[in-house]
């Protein structure tokens, strides 16, 4: 296998390359044939709404994108990626180790359903998660495994995710989420079911007028019901510029 | 009290006046004092996608107007509207006989909760509902007794009508509510535990941009899991006036 050594320490697989987050010089090691982040993880962490000194979990961290983001962008003390797949979470330790990163992010190669073996229950101030979108037998399973694994419910269901947040999460610790619209009955009942209050959703439309395709959840563990919609967020004008929202978030 | 003859059959007792429906001719009985129909119910009743001929039921009917547009908008065999009320149920009658609609629409001033005592279980194509959005401890209770009963959850909760539904429908048969967005996840679960399976989820928006205030649901008793979200559906343009689809859906 062809290696390039980029910096001290940190070795570029052949068909990976370096991305540039436009965020306080982050940058991120991404498979050119794998998973790469979109703008979901992107709103995600920038939904997140923290407080100071936040001690965070990412659950199915994936390349790190969103510890790393949320170090950018927001206080925190502490964060830990959970990632099932081997290849992708030392690609993420890579990114952490580029970044400087490693006295915040913590990257964990485990199955989440093992977290508590791992990390105090009780003990998180946010969970943060982008999980696979799609149910396990839904759609064409993509051949290249890693794929399949970021994007269908195959190592880990909704409920798991759901379970294992309100494990970790402190009394009134907060759940962020991005997910698929279609699959909201299935969320809400979840996090009722694990105690976790649907608190804020908010809809992202690509343009006005059409569906959503995505929706961001904020969740409290063992609040009272209390619902509230933000405003839509719309991803693209009509003439296919970014919205002036998209382009502040990405700043 | 005043009461003025309008034709044969029907009175108009003091504080009452009618209204024009813009829809076939159609006209509403209307208290000046009480809870008059607002644009939930013309946007319910156009959302109902119905089969041909449908057996409909409409918890808490109020004064009829969901039976009524229904019979002026759609292909419907039969209503029946539910109205603990005594005096809204008898305002209802008025105005059924007023359409001469008396052959498809019966008024049942009955409370919603002793539905099977009167009506056959599993036997409707099709359940309608604009029920009170609020709960029975929020808020500023209404002064009108008739008013805070069909805005607040005084008379029958949320889980009553879901309940209700369920049990009134066939096999397949769906449930159309119109509700605030605040309650989603209430309606969403309650649904689900009433085998009553969300199909489609339509948000209403004041504007463009701004955040949702009514949220229209349909759901199928007994159906696959899979629910799609509509387009949003916007009252007001940017300048006040209404949009191209409420002109459309007003006629």
């Amino acid at each position: 296998m062809k290696r390039v050594k980029i910096m001290d320490n940190i070795i570029l697989k052949e068909n990976e390359k370096i991305e540039d987050l436009q965020c306080k010089g982050l940058k991120i090691i991404q498979n050119k044939k794998g998973f790469c982040f979109g703008m979901d993880a992107v709103l995600l962490a920038n939904y997140c709404d923290l407080k100071k000194n936040s001690k965070i979990a990412d659950l199915g961290t994936g390349t790190g994108i969103i510890p790393i983001l949320l170090c950018g962008k927001k206080n925190v003390s502490q964060v830990i990626g959970l990632e099932i797949q081997e290849e992708v979470a030392e690609m993420a330790v890579r990114s952490v180790k580029m970044n400087n990163l490693d006295n915040k992010i913590n990257i964990l190669n485990i199955d989440l359903n093992d977290a508590e073996n791992y990390l105090n229950i009780n003990s998180f101030d946010a969970v943060v998660t982008n999980p696979p979108y799609k149910l396990p037998n839904s759609g064409i399973i993509n051949p290249s495994d890693k794929k399949a694994i970021s994007r269908h419910e195959i190592k880990c269901t909704l409920e798991d995710i759901i379970r294992t947040s309100s494990r970790l999460l402190k009394h009134h610790g907060r759940l962020f989420m991005i997910h698929r619209p279609q699959r909201l009955a299935d969320i809400l009942c979840l996090l009722r079911q694990y105690k976790l209050e649907p608190k804020h959703i908010r809809l992202v439309h690509p343009k006005v007028a059409e569906k959503p395709n995505m929706v961001l959840i904020k969740a409290v563990k063992a609040a009272n019901r209390e619902l509230k919609f933000d405003k839509p967020l719309y991803v693209y004008n009509n003439d296919g510029s970014y919205t002036e929202e998209i382009y502040r978030i990405y700043n």
